[in-house]
């Protein structure tokens, strides 16, 4: 079955508010295996309104809309809806009871309108409102199914998970089939290489369904497969799963949707080892990040923000001669980026160093150009080693791709 | 003149990210005065895009599309848009020299889908992408205007802002209705405290229309006006000014688009002084923030990331008994943080020193409750201080809560 998810609002077409109604709606039925194709928004015009569900019967199974079911002049749904497929409107008594009562317990005088809220359409199935006045519906009418849900997400939420979805698994019958999916986490690979190394099977994808995807320097790969039972899911999962990582294996540092940063927490509290950082062109993003994951405390001892060549060498010693003057290798290279994480793993009595120094922009330094990184990674009892990067984009999306970047590194270590 | 907005994305879709492109577009459509009829979601289909844009094209004037321009196969925007107008595609030079120069930069081979990210259309105005590597498009064909941006928010929104916008604005001619709008920026206060105060202008608004929002630990105010003038706009902006100042002037750190942290590094640089920070709960973003500016090695020393109580020990040389054991104030109180801003200040040779202990959860710290939170502010020549804060919310919001507290206290310290 195809669904198509509306909502109705014009504060939503003037961008006063984020469409969260829209993902919320779209990831329950995803979890039900029925099919979106569709999502649009539309404002509070009868005339449009109706027009959106006579298109959207034209091409979906099921119609999702939120909002229009208030009291107001403008909330227009229903009547809409009840004009488009030519059924009457009349009074949800247990609703109608519920609004009466509410007002007479606030010691209000019931405005007239209010009564717009109990409405429903003649052979609908009303959904209870447990947060708000407003009655929900589901109703089927010439094949198509419409399910009517109130727009503010506190009321919408609930009566979609608690009557909604029942009734949408009921219309839908056998097709009803739970979708499994399971999320492979990639650092140290762009998008497009990835994409690369799998072409063949994204190209080819049947089921499991391969969705990569990219967002704040991870890249993600989401499998999805349709089955009968977890066990039928879980096979076919692991089938693909498998492929993919005797392509792109050393990249994948997760199965399941967590930054790469919580794994490091994880190794690290497991090995019972702790790390430290030194940041030059990042600032502290790599220890913010880290420090993100409750119970880092036990992984991360402390770190060093070194963005000045002074801070470098007051807080960590590195020698002037290293940083400045003819001929010396600056503060970013190789050399400073070993030496930093070195001398932070020291400073802090810490089994790991991590360090980042480089140009972030928007202007070269030390005649680099931007985007040059060097990442160190220093360990008790090695040589510590430093690693170069040139990285593209602004200097937020530089400092951001060095931090992943070193997250990456460290996690190589540890794993 | 009438617009639609079209998502391209089958993570729209599955409800794996939130559509927050539409609601950036939205109010850029509303800012010059054209009208949003329609927001509709697609997948990454060709058939179903180019349906999309065929029915947008029968009820809109000007169709806004994200998403769907990278170089995979699943991004199908621009395919789609040359079939169904029958225009024929071609590589665009100037994209495509900065693609193959950008991969030669990493040392990487240029895989040959990447060019598809320089694609555009016969007969279109390419629109730069500043941010990374897909071409835009604005095209006028059979009296429809079509504008197609990136769907990375990153790469997205300055495309919109500096490209679209101005030719959108060319299309739509004298329609496009001159609006005038000026930011305020506040810090140190919440949105409902703000609102509060402002509840009567907001209520009564008209011109200049008076919209105040929150995000990521800032609460902004735009005013915005119609104006056949600039003269005109700014005497009506001015006066809305002047009494919203009257009201809650100590709070605004800025009449414009800018993070506090901009401010803080501009009061630095001009007063000659620098700044260190030591962060304990906030784990490095308090210098993430300030380092993200351009130029802030001038302003920022270095930092001192103090998670645990052995950095606060080693690092800064916090006694132990201030630290731990019966009746010692402990990691998280007044007094740790006014010595912490102390110390750092001396390690660093700054001018300021600035730092923020406190229990960011999940769990209570020190039998503290989770949102106690200390800033301490130090100067030299003077006495450290220390100012205790109770926030609400989960871990990340907490620390950005403290992190953006800790630079409204600096930057009042400064100012």
């Amino acid at each position: 079955m195809r669904a198509e998810i509306i909502a109705v609002g014009t504060e939503l077409l003037l961008g006063q508010i984020v469409n969260t109604n829209a993902q919320y709606i779209a990831q329950g039925c995803a979890g039900i295996g029925l099919n979106v194709y569709y999502q649009t928004v539309v404002g509070d015009n009868r005339e449009r309104i109706r027009e959106a569900f006579r298109l959207a019967a034209a091409r979906a199974d099921v119609i999702i809309v939120t909002g229009g079911l208030g009291p107001t002049q403008d909330d227009l749904t229903k009547d809409a809806l009840s004009e488009l497929l030519g059924l009457p409107m009349s009074i949800h008594g247990p609703s109608m009871e519920k609004i009466t009562s509410v007002f007479q317990s606030r010691g209000l005088e019931m405005v007239k309108s209010n009564e717009r809220q109990a409405h429903v359409l003649e052979g609908c199935t009303p959904l209870d409102n447990d947060n708000g006045l407003a009655v929900g519906i589901g109703l089927t009418k010439d094949g198509t199914h419409y399910v009517l849900l109130p727009g503010p997400p506190k009321e919408m939420k609930p009566m979609f998970d608690l009557r909604a979805i029942p009734w949408i698994r009921s219309v839908m019958g056998e097709e009803a089939a739970p979708l499994h999916s399971k999320m492979l986490k990639f650092a140290g690979i762009g998008e497009s290489s990835l994409e690369h190394r799998l072409i063949d099977l994204i190209d080819g994808q049947q089921d499991p369904t391969i969705a990569p995807y990219a967002k704040e320097g991870e890249v993600s790969i989401r499998l999805t497969t349709r089955a009968t039972s977890p066990e039928e899911a879980e096979r076919k999962l692991a089938e693909t799963e498998r492929e993919i990582r005797g392509r792109v294996g050393e990249y994948i540092y997760a199965d399941r949707d967590v930054p790469i940063e919580h794994e490091i927490v994880s190794l690290l509290i497991r090995s019972g080892k702790t790390a430290a950082t030194a940041e030059s062109c990042t600032g502290g993003m790599v220890s913010e990040m880290i420090t993100a994951i409750p119970g880092s405390s036990a992984a991360l001892r402390g770190g060093i923000v070194c963005y000045t060549n002074e801070a470098k060498h007051e807080l960590l010693g590195i020698p002037s001669e290293l940083l400045e003057g003819e001929g010396a290798p600056g503060a970013v290279s190789a050399e400073t980026a070993a030496l930093l994480a070195e001398r932070v793993l020291e400073r802090n009595s810490s089994d790991y160093g991590l360090s980042v120094t480089g140009v972030a922009g928007p202007a070269e330094s030390e005649g680099k150009p931007v985007g040059l990184v060097y990442i160190g990674v220093a360990e008790r009892g090695r040589s510590p080693e430093a690693i170069k990067l040139q990285l593209s984009g602004n200097r937020g999306s530089i400092r951001l791709k060095a931090a992943k970047q070193a997250l990456y590194l460290l996690w190589q270590r540890l794993k």
